[in-house]
């Protein structure tokens, strides 16, 4: 299959590896508005050429959309006006209510499969790209119904092909779920980051305290703007909520130590800890270094 | 040097483990009240014996004191009482100033050198004891003038055996650092971790979304209740002013979603990023896995 992966970052970079290397492409042909990405992503052979939008949509069995999630918006609708009829388009987005509804009614929906794969990390860039970086993970695709069989079966066979396990759902689904595990994270290690710099200003020496426990919780925070900030405009509305859930944990926890009620203290760890069992099972499946 | 190592868990098992392994003690003692403890850390050989408080304390050239915060609080005075002039006392909990207090003007003070090495993990009991733990790490040392000068140069050989760096403060400045870094982090898990919890009686699909991101922000939540519920109550304030600001952070986040201000999300994002340099400067220092 010839692929042209939109989008030379993290997701782009490693997908185009995978999919030549596990033998799902035989060609792939990069295609990003940043000319350093595009060259970092040839002198890395994470693509076999460089190619563009205009001349060479009509070549391609799939366009495989790897931009952030503003850009997807824009551009999905104007790539299923050109793409021929035998050609699958497939978004990474990581948000999918707002995508879907972009392409809503158009003549070539069928040829749009919507999908996220659960892969991606604090980094960004052509350099983050690695192999293996979907293996055993989960992807998500939405409203199969909505695609044709042939270009929904193609989408199966990538992620089959990167040994990533499917789940299915509506978008507005999927974007709620976002924003409670991934999204709220990202948010919650934002915050973490900016107290502690901004306490740093009163404690010059803050900084030697961060051991390996705090280096995990703020991790996210090193996340890029340019992929975020389109993806909490996206999904403001899930993500108001989730923080509004969270923000009454907190306060319930902080209410524990102010009314020096420590059982209760005591009472909110031990049901957090049940988080062991929940991530147990991901660790079984192997999916550690996803986002 | 003949140690007693009073608390045989992930920090007094990994410290007999590095003591013995380095050559800073000849024997070690190990002491627990939990019988399979005991049996774990014989089985394990991270100490060379079983000993009791009673009948070795008169023994040991040094005192290690690595159980929770209460059981330090309540045993610390009790050691004092009894060990012999030469024998230096050290202890490693994750709080200081009550611990400090509780000993002030004891007649053997002089003999006890207040500490706390940053490096810990969410796991617990003697089978997460592992070498290497404490390398290249912070350990921190209060009120070193209170400690007399031959106590408080072998806690200082102690740490520098571990290749610990070591930082000097009072303990109110101990704490407030440790509530803004540590244990902020703790909470900020704890609450992420309920919050996705409740979540899931309403989307039993959520933990699906669940990648190496929310792995790395929730990880702090498996921590053991029981030795974290001691560390809120002696800190409790200085906790619950790092909450007040956290959530405050959280506010102006969502405050951004809320207006519909997205430069404004970006602006913190972008800020909250700058946390990538102060963590390189700890990668640099190796100190990774810490707690």
């Amino acid at each position: 299959m010839k692929l042209a992966v939109i989008g030379l970052g993290l997701i782009g970079g490693s997908l185009s590896v995978d999919l030549k290397r596990l033998g799902f492409a035989e060609e792939v042909i990069g295609v990003d508005n940043d000319l350093a990405h595009c060259k970092q992503a040839l002198d890395l052979s994470l693509v076999d050429r460089i190619g563009n939008l205009e001349s060479d949509l009509q070549e391609v069995d799939m366009v495989i959309l790897a931009v952030p999630v503003d850009a997807i918006l824009k551009i999905l609708p104007e790539i299923l006006d050109l793409v021929k009829s035998s050609t699958t388009v497939i978004d990474m987005g990581s948000t999918k209510e707002l995508i879907c509804q972009a392409v809503e009614g158009h003549k070539h929906r069928k040829q749009f499969v919507p999908s996220h794969p659960m892969a991606g990390s604090e980094s960004s860039g052509p350099s983050a790209a690695v192999a293996g970086l979907f293996f055993k993970k989960t992807a998500i695709i939405c409203d199969p119904s909505q695609s044709g069989e042939y270009h929904l079966s193609r989408a199966k066979s990538l992620y089959s092909a990167l040994h990533m396990k499917l789940i299915f759902m509506s978008p507005a689904e999927h974007d709620v779920h976002a924003a409670y595990v991934s999204h709220l994270s990202h948010v919650s290690a934002f915050a973490l980051a900016n107290t502690v710099l901004e306490k740093r200003s009163d404690l010059t020496t803050l900084f030697d305290f961060a051991g390996g426990g705090f280096v995990s919780a703020v991790r996210l925070a090193k996340s890029s703007p340019t992929m975020w900030s389109p993806i909490f405009e996206q999904n403001c509305n899930h993500v108001i909520d989730a923080l509004d859930s969270y923000i009454d944990h907190l306060k319930l926890f902080q209410k524990s130590l102010v009314t020096r009620k420590f059982e209760e203290t005591r009472m909110l760890m031990a049901k957090a800890n049940q988080i062991k069992q929940a991530l147990h099972a991901i660790h079984q499946e192997g999916g550690l270094n996803g986002g």
